[in-house]
């Protein structure tokens, strides 16, 4: 399965900037890209980075430099069929995913359930933490993206107004987004990878002394 | 499977203090822990609450006012075997699950998952947001609970320190305990029972105005 994982070049995690520097969060968002990337590949996708502009990497790039709604919207109209018209197609249009970069807890497991399930239903769909939309699978030729507010809601409906099969999958893993400081915890406490390493490189480690576990910089 | 969850009546959901008064975070506690045991009884378990004072409820109730963890630890000697002496047993433990009476977001599909791991793994666990753990399956003998920080980690290590096998859940819906005024959203987003319609009533919605969503009281 196709997998687009969009990423920005454009000041990423600005709202981790009371915890980073802003070249620390270039360094911290490419550590998660290359983490959600191998998790994609370990789990038998293909990722393709969807990025705002020129990215070094070892896995197909694509350049769309406008906003992200547009830029996926684009990428599956050519893959899903623009219009929604079936007319000259030979069958449902191959299902295809879109896993967002920031994933930083993602695993090979939980990307396979995240596929599974978009084997079943015509779109299936993961919310992140505060109702965004970390990743979906979409089949269905009509689906398109509005990742403005509450997306996932919007999505649901979305599917639903289009007559499109929905199912949520329920994932710690994949519904992390590391977007705030508090996020940060989480990578250190279940990630495995780069961008775990990163963070206790730099510094940070879990703090337990009150309430849910929170991450100081030593 | 006997299920037990633990329920605080002693001053519920204090770091809800900003959003809701006294009496509201115990009409709010609850409805939370009626989901729960509704969901645990929907996956075919057999739900116990073990409150830290009476409680009126249609399912049993056992009354232990210690602390979290002795009253835990003295519910997995009754029914592992206390100091994890078999000599006289006839096999292996039956599992048995503990559940957090706040998981507002549980449903039998997300329970059904806890179950099958711990029949699986001797220590079935499912990581709550920061580190804490908010429901597990034991079958081992040997296993006990230390609630204390991050606990989720620590239980890892118990469980190996006594050689039994481990599976992490990764579930969103069970790792969201509902403890802080941001987790209210995820209640609003995702619940589908009386704590999410007890939150509407009292005027709670959803504000998808900056950022991931927040609750606003109107």
């Amino acid at each position: 399965m196709e997998v687009i994982v969009p990423f920005s070049t454009d000041r990423p995690k600005s709202r981790l900037s009371d915890a980073l520097s802003p070249d620390e969060r270039s360094a911290f968002a490419r550590a998660m890209l290359d983490d959600v990337l191998d998790a994609v590949a370990a789990a038998g996708g293909e990722p393709r980075v969807l990025a705002t502009d020129a990215v070094d990497a070892d896995r197909p790039v694509t350049v769309d430099d406008r906003p992200l709604t547009a830029a996926v919207n684009a990428a599956l109209d050519a893959r899903l069929g623009a219009d929604g018209d079936e007319s000259d197609a030979d069958g449902p249009p191959e299902p295809v995913a879109v896993v967002m970069a920031d994933l930083a807890l993602a695993t090979p497991d939980a990307v396979e359930r995240l596929f599974a399930a978009g084997r079943d239903a015509e779109v299936a769909m993961v919310p992140g933490r505060g109702g965004g939309t970390n990743a979906f699978v979409a089949s269905h030729p009509e689906f398109r993206v509005d990742y403005h507010g509450a997306s996932y809601l919007d999505h649901r409906d979305i599917a639903a107004e289009v007559g499109a099969s929905f199912a949520a999958v329920d994932s710690h893993r994949l519904g992390t987004d590391v977007d705030e400081p508090d996020d940060l915890a989480e990578v250190l406490i279940h990630g495995e990878g780069r961008a775990a390493a990163w963070l206790r490189e730099a510094g940070f480690a879990l703090d337990a002394s009150e309430g849910r576990v929170a991450v100081v910089r030593e």
